[in-house]
């Protein structure tokens, strides 16, 4: 018995006027995921606890099985992982901007004209070389990823995720000093040590021979580094000892992927998957029964249907949720469905009316060999209210899965 | 965006035989209630856990989003906070009753023949002017409130509320010392000055010219104070700054006023609002407009509909269900229904016939511009169960709605 776990991102929603008070989801043409519905078991599920909104990093940790209340150590480090960069325990890891800033360090443009790689790879190279001082020094880690985006990973016994942020998070304002979060003398250090590497950052980016040429280009100076989002590893067992199970993600997301990795979950890449609306959802549904001839479980994560609701594209929005039924048709084609269990879910509301994840919960159907099918024939956040799985936690998820597949271990004799 | 928040106290019930086993809320007429439940999303609610007979004050704190089971710490300050005395944290504090014991300290009559308040003020400044003499002093706060009721605060370093009561709860039987629930010395020291203190009050009530003029008026002496209910301050975090939001309480219930008031709830006195049957639902309905154009969030309670349950009288009940519907029917009528959500409940169930608190589930329905509405047309235990919200308990309430007013705030990233 194998188990696909399908997150569209963001895809529950509330109802919107202009659909008539439908949700994207009820507004959307989804034969698929009806289909998943109609076999299956349905019901709805928060996705930490009944109202709270919650990020992709602690919801994608609830659909896997852990308490992401207890367990989430911050986002740095999830995305420093899915980004490729390997972060140890005690290891604090932070996400960064290239930005550009004046010479009061006013932010003038957090992304720093969306930086090209190549741009950004050699400043990366460069900022990488730089050593700190003693007392205050410690191993450092940079590496750009995506445009603007980059990691950093600060490592030395006794340090400590409890600081602030460097990124104001907003144009116009200026560049913080990190701040100790607590009173910890761990807490001090880290500031510390990332407010003297910000500062050397600044002082080797506006000297930069790339920065040279991109004034000449009439490029914005990508002149200064801002950090936030401290975390580090969470400390989770990962899926394979918990549910002696082998998994594999299929996504682009580095966030989503270092959920994933942390979580033990072998990531696949995927030719034409990006993240972005514009993914190639096929290439993911082949990806995804490729690999369920390995693995024990496969998690397949589109984070499209999440864009297009920051974007507040309700059109788009359901365009790309039926985008997802042709991918899930292509599952329900070419899965064994007496030896495979197939369930289909969004890791959060978003709303495309105020563009920000919501604490309403989110359907979820699962259909396979042995689900208790009950009589909820469409994929939506209120067919799937009055379906045999009632109202269920994220957390309640993976457990269930387990389960049906025969992985579940009994507690007690 | 804001939220009004309508708790009928003990408003939900059994079936009962003589209502052909409907409910009182089933055989009610409740246009208004019908019409939130048809507009909006409903469900059932634990108001703790499933099968947990709540208090009003465990219950209230679970319906303003605190962990009862974890911060409750006793009814005797709620109730004294709600009385208007302060109480800080550290101070125990009592509730208490004037009563009749004779001179073998035999409870005659619980409440002193519910003395008028104006004897029982006369009482209560002679019982504050009582010193304790070291090592066993403290300070002493002694408060009448209505008729018989009054509240004791002993404040001094080193106090426990883990002491019992000297009210036995029956007449017939001889006034409790109280005695320490655990083996630490703070509970002793507690059991110790009460004890104390009852026995000077209980002199000094006893010569009191008061009660030699009840005597001649042919009136129960009030001759003895019973304490009861010992409690501390809850720990918790006000709603403000839970939420960022403004919060008022329109409610008579000394014990719920309490509660709102140590979750940081402006308290709003209202005349005519009695928190009894005879209580003004129409002077609570302007009361709840008027204040919503102050605060984000609004606390409507009614005590009526669970006095009624405990007298066992089901047609009183019926008919205060219908007077609750009138006042909600003001309520539609007056707010701005695509600004404001409205959530009606009960703190929990009361059956009239066993006349007792059960842990039976409520009903719970809440309108506004973008709830999920479900396909339930009445307002009432069994057709919410039916509802978009399943079943949820009283601590994910406030989560919902201030996630529907958009002030939960995200946890990741």
């Amino acid at each position: 018995m194998k188990a696909i776990l399908v997150i569209g991102d963001g895809m529950a929603d509330r109802p919107v006027k202009e659909l008539g008070w439908k949700t994207p989801l009820e507004a959307a043409r989804k034969p698929s995921l009806n289909q998943i519905a109609k076999t299956g078991i349905c019901g709805i599920m928060d996705p930490i606890s009944p109202g709270l909104p919650p990020g992709s990093d602690t919801a994608t940790l609830a659909l896997l099985g852990y308490d992401a209340l207890k367990v989430y150590s911050g986002r740095g480090a999830l995305e420093a992982i899915g980004s490729g960069v390997e972060v140890s325990p005690g290891d604090v890891a932070f996400r960064c901007n290239f930005a550009t800033v004046d010479e009061n360090l006013i932010v003038l443009d957090r992304r720093a004209g969306r930086i090209v790689n190549e741009d950004a790879s050699k400043l990366a190279e460069s900022l990488q070389k730089i050593k700190l001082e003693k007392p205050s020094d410690a191993e450092i880690l940079f590496k750009n990823t995506i445009q603007h985006r980059a990691v950093l990973i600060i490592r030395k016994p006794g340090l400590s995720p409890a600081v602030g942020n460097s990124d104001p998070g907003k144009v116009g304002e200026k560049v913080l000093d990190l701040k100790p979060l607590d009173n910890s003398s761990e807490a001090k250090l880290t500031a510390e040590i990332v407010n003297k590497l910000m500062r050397e950052f600044h002082k080797t980016l506006k000297e930069h021979p790339v920065n040279k040429e991109r004034v000449k280009r009439g490029l914005p100076l990508a002149n200064i580094i801002l950090c936030r989002g401290a975390g580090t590893v969470p400390n989770i067992k990962p899926l394979s000892q918990m549910y002696r199970i082998s998994a594999a993600c299929i996504g682009a997301t580095p966030l989503v992927r270092g959920v994933c990795k942390a979580a033990g979950i072998r990531l696949i890449d995927v030719r034409g998957a990006t993240g972005t609306p514009q993914t190639d959802f096929m290439a993911k549904a082949k990806a995804t029964i490729q690999a369920l001839k390995t693995y024990d479980f496969v998690f397949l994560h589109v984070k499209a249907p999440d864009v297009a609701s920051h974007d507040g594209d309700i059109k788009q929005k359901i365009g790309l949720i039926e985008k997802i039924d042709r991918m899930l048709g292509y599952l329900l084609r070419n899965i064994d469905l007496d030896s495979t269990y197939l369930a289909v879910t969004a890791d959060h509301t978003t709303s495309s009316v105020t563009r920000n994840h919501e604490g309403d919960p989110v359907a979820i159907a699962i259909t396979g060999p042995c689900v208790r099918r009950d009589d909820v024939e469409e994929f939506d956040e209120r067919a799937c209210a009055k379906g045999g799985l009632n109202r269920i936690r994220g957390m309640d998820l993976m457990p269930i899965l387990m389960n049906l597949i025969g992985k579940a271990k009994k507690f007690g004799a």
